[in-house]
């Protein structure tokens, strides 16, 4: 069974003493004047981080754990330079599964197991076998089921939050069945199989244990090539897989970015993968400027500048204009 | 009442003779070796176009007509070089409303009319009175319905036939009222009236009497400006409407293009508007695909290469793919 | 009659008591380790912003005025963290016309009243009776030339100050006059007419009653878009005004940036315009780089990195060069 | 035993008689103006292609072999327009081995088993076990080493020719060996393994059987996805291949275009991987510069506009310059 | 004593027989059907060029000339698909001031005796002694006198005939002198000196003895590069020329295309830099834009599409607009 | 004799009384509350820069010494804010040549002197008489050997450190040479030399006495313009060196940067230059990252994120890899 936190790095004040789980997020080795080393070292849960220092026992704390570690810590909480700091007294690390890790991470709001239901019920109204023997292939694998369901879907920017993955998926595949309705001749259960597997590259471009960051192998590969990989690797194993229906598959993954710049080897080139592009689009946008919008209150009216769309969005918007 | 063609370009054989009306599409004055006067003329209907000479009679026929006139031309079908050429006898301007304007120019295979109501019939579950009154003050304009109902959406690349531009509103309205179903918090009525509106101004950006080209406003000011002019006299007639929405609508315009390198002159700032951008960008590029994947019959399996997607289209697609 | 401040932020020392006009630049509440809240405020004047806090009264003081407000505002001066701070005593909005509004923004050095006659006597010069009807319009509206001696050109970057509008449009006025002289050809009465109404929907795309900001219709739709109303409802209103030469007119506004990517729905398309674009670039360029010169004294030969321009410029210049 | 070409295309003359073995280019159904089909077709050589059409036996003819079978043609070399055209009188489709396919395309001039021979022996210098069995692994698949000897390196622009893979990717493995050698710190195994793996997958993006195109795998993904399906499967066959050695060697494969705009999903993000794609880029612009100075003679100085170089190259160059 | 030209390409028609001076464009050998060899050839001067044919005494007429030389052709006019050709039967080499170079390049309407004391004139203003013995400098070699009053200032798009780079540079001087005027501020002299100076390595960088090119040097340094080496060597020349203004004076010529981009290795980083770059664009551009509008007769109201401007120009224009 | 500097910025700590030397990095001058002056000065060695202030004295202080000027400086240390601050008591310029100048710059690891040699052995292979006249007039020049061999290679990036610019130069002359053997047809003398020239306009765009800056001139002007006066006034005084040749080696300079984007007038022509292009990338890049991964100590695995060059770089690498 795990353990749950008490109390969460927001709500901390000067002069309280906490004994209580946290990420390790960062530490580095400095030194007094007398030539003796110090810690410094930072800490997080899902509610935000704080600076600290060690000051005794600095050899065998500087041990006990790694960057990325859930970690019990002892310590008071002071004030240095205007900023909450903490005095830390002692530093060990966590046996995995003894935490929650969602004390961890912000999470989407809604139940994982609900979506991934409504996922699976979507898809089994296709009817090409081969298609349906891909999806049972991944389900078969409980593993990546459990990460699917865990997934954030970015490090920022949109469903960069636990469960976000699934949350993306979802909603890409209701919205690519709805589109598919709109137009004549789209192939219906090739948009949805590439919605379902555009990003599962993410399974193992992302960490998320503890906090979300990349992988070595996602820094080095990216998501498009591992999930070229994963998919390439599942349909080997399918007895009679049609090669050009493969291809049409590898083909909304290797696409889905819509174009060379944005990291797609070849641009869309069906109109189902240039429908899947929309849709990615669409869906991690309007994500991520709803999170920008609701993240910031300082103007009633506009966001802040918004560095990467560079823009500033309006949030007055039609309700305020009398609709 | 109009009078019909009875025999189309594309038809013509080397011997023919014929007395039909043509659009006037070129026509340029050149002279023979003994000093006199001769005309090119190049003439056409919506099955194609084909070059002429006039040797006879020059100067009266020269003044008969301007180019983008409708004209009755008599003549006889040559060969020059190895390609069909006519030998014109006559050419007479032919009063307006004289012919069936849709023999000169290709259009959508969907009734204009039925398309508008179905347009109408969606707009009336809006219930913004002031959204209202905007739309019934352009349906109360029987010459703007009139255009609308004509007008193609483009010179070239999509939509680019007569009720071009209401099959394109029509699918985009449809499309709009799926996506705001999809997404919470997104407002409905702005995101329909953005869809109406958006490309209204290409009424006057373009002339589509008997050939599809820009007109001088239209290469001048283009269609976002004037759709801003169109839309902002309208409102303005209206009592009371209220700032902030005639603001947003009018942003709908201003921003569809969704960004200031293709032409608009502010980018999306609210999430309406981020979805019309989409919604245009989806339902344009899908037909535009799909016209050149049906122009294109060189190879079963890929279109030729498309210019400005700078990309081939896999035609083979998912039929072949066995699902 | 209005009231002028006494003391301005620069001349502020730790200390001063002060009672005095200054606009609420900034609020934002927030709370002490008790629980209670206290506010955070920004007050500005033309010299420069202050920060300061107010620990009694906060919820009558927080409703007092907002953003943007001229406030009179009694306080101390102390000092927080090596920087001088205000503890606020009280904040009192004050009625609109009780001060003075150029003590709250930097202004042009020139007098407003005699650049206007200088506009009006070099347009007195223009034949084309559509053309002085047009401008004849403009300064028949009193509100609007008020703006128009009092818009600043820009928010930053080049004539952002009060009067920088008319400043700005002025030299280029006469710019246009001294190059319409130069090359045969062009027509000088539309090079300055266009001269004159091209940042005309600064007047509504910025506020700058006592800070300069965009307002939401010029966030949303640009002042090219809206000086495009205001010219196009100008025109719509004088009988006869000829449809080519009103395209013309407005195209000079829609195309004085240059470009698509720099927010011009169309590009230059009249040897007119192209001037036009030039001879704007010429005159902001001109300012900013010389605003730039003079508040930048760290190097006596070269200025800072200036980000958008991307590089520094050379001071010494030709002075020290012996010329 | 194949059979052998007696004349090729580059030779022909009006009035010859011709009965010998081409590639099918391309071939078209047109109709004559008694409305009965007649077939245009282009066949083509190593040295060339020409057109031709069929009056005769038509229907029989047509379906006789498709685009890119090699075929037996009888025909006669006339003239139409001023170019030699074939009247074709029999096409019969040849079994594949039948014929001698160096004959139907450009080739490298260098012997391919002595370039592969060279390349194995600049890698038998490698030390590290799992590099050795992943290169054994490749070497012990006959279909793919005979590819690999046989492959161009791209349709167009360097290296397109049978052979040229082989070529380019000897040339760069030994480069590769003398930059290693003059950078301290260089990892050279992982580089020079690079080297022989980085454009693997064009082994299945083009065919080369008897004309050089894309495969519809290679346009929908990309040598460079196809390459790490190859080189992931291999490596997932080799007991303990180390994980991080595996993604070091993959990485040089997906990164090795340099940047995203030029296909690579990530950019190069280890020392080894920038030098591959600096040999690359050297190879492949120095072959390309050299085949294009080559096959121009208009001018002795300078070459022709090269369209995606854009510029001309000095052939004038060292020599006459008296070196 | 130079002879004329008797007849110039645009005038000829079949049957006629000449015996005159013209510039040989092109030559290439070919083969006849018997396997002798025959030479085409193009001729050209001012008024356009025509291709030719030589049957007899191949070898000698081949050796007899160069491309690029002016020649005396005797021949006779026929037709060859359509087209105006000539039958050559001589072709001799003319020796270099035996033929007015004038009549093979188009020039510039205006004197060029004229137009350079008028610069002259205007540099005579100035009253740095430094800058006085700079032009003075240039002006005492003759040899450059000479070319500065002959050369073009481009191969293509603006003032691209003889004499066209005097003409570019008075008009740039003189407009520099009203700019200089209409900002304060401005070194007038170090501007004026930029505006003579800034092109002056055209003189080596183009060819346009008998038709306008580019030279060995100018292809391989671009006139920026040239103009610094003559404008330094000048310059040292001078004794005590300052430092600081020589570095102004070359930074004129380095700068003056805007941006790296086009060339120019710094921006310009003083106000007379920009200026001057800012005057070169708009006399470069208002030239480019007249002669295209006068080269273009096909439509009334608007020019073809410029490709390098991306956009066609209106040429109904402010006349007909009734100004 | 010069003095060495007895302690340096890096290895101060609070309470320290210091008499030592200092490049005087940044002064200015700022005001007490009562109205006297006092001056914040900044001064650095190669070990780093600290902050101080000047109390008394200030005026003669001032003038005392110029930014740029190593100085005498006697001080206290203490603390400001939580970081080490200067009291300074007196500063004295110093005479050049009293101190040893790489006290204050970072500097190769290697002895320039013996690069040097190096690089003169290998140019000596060369057989061309007026390449190696050339080389020999540049090193009959002592100022330039002297500079040579002490300038940085750039401000910042790759060989940011006296002595850098021999160290780049040698290491591409070695390079030059191995690619030269690979490739036939290269001619290796042009490419060798221009590598060895074309850097050597920074001997005078940047000044590296104290710290690293550009000079007036090389901001102004840029290497390549710099580089090029030099070499052609070095080529103008070697008799009879070849036009042709000139122009070469002359090329290899403009072009070095690859492309004009990249500074460079013209982009590289000849195969030469083209490898020179390639060679400069491959050295800079090689050492900007070993430098950048050298200096980052934060993550064992990966860099911090490189601005210029936009990503992480991988330091686990190969060993890590177990190879």
């Amino acid at each position: 069974m795990t353990e749950s936190k008490a109390v969460f790095v927001a709500d901390l004040s000067a002069g309280d003493r906490i004994d209580d789980f946290f990420v390790l997020a960062e530490k580095s080795m400095a030194h007094k004047r007398d030539g003796n080393p110090f810690l410094n070292m930072t800490i997080a849960d899902k509610s935000g981080r704080i600076k600290g220092v060690v000051w005794d026992d600095v050899p065998r704390i500087a041990a006990a754990a790694q960057t990325g570690d859930v970690v019990r810590v002892s310590a008071t909480v002071g004030e240095y330079r205007g900023a909450l700091q903490l005095v830390i007294k002692s530093v060990a690390a966590v046996a995995d599964g003894k935490v929650a890790p969602d004390d961890f991470l912000p999470a989407s709001g809604r139940d994982a197991d609900q979506m991934f239901d409504r996922l699976k019920a979507a898809m089994d109204t296709l009817k090409n076998p081969y298609l349906q023997a891909l999806l049972q292939a991944l389900w078969d694998d409980p593993d990546l089921v459990d990460r699917f369901k865990r997934a954030p879907a970015a490090k920022k920017m949109h469903h960069a939050y636990i469960g976000g993955l699934m949350e993306h998926t979802l909603s890409m595949v209701l919205l690519a069945d709805k589109i598919a309705g709109h137009y004549s001749g789209v192939n219906r259960e090739v948009l949805m199989v590439g919605a379902v597997v555009h990003d599962i590259g993410k399974l193992r471009e992302l960490s998320y244990r503890t906090c979300i960051d990349y992988t070595n192998e996602g820094r080095l590969l990216s998501h498009i090539t591992i999930g070229i990989e994963m998919v390439s690797a599942t349909i080997a194993a399918i007895d009679g897989f049609p090669t050009e229906l493969a291809d049409l598959i590898k083909h909304m993954i290797v696409s889905h970015h819509g174009s060379r710049e944005f990291g797609s080897p070849e641009p869309p080139k069906t109109i189902e993968a240039v429908l899947l592009n929309y849709i990615d689009e669409i869906d991690s946008r309007v994500n991520a400027i709803r999170e920008f919008m609701a993240a910031d209150d300082a103007d009633p009216s506009w966001t802040a500048y918004h560095r990467l769309l560079e823009r500033q969005f309006f949030k007055g918007g039609p309700t305020t204009a009398g609709v």
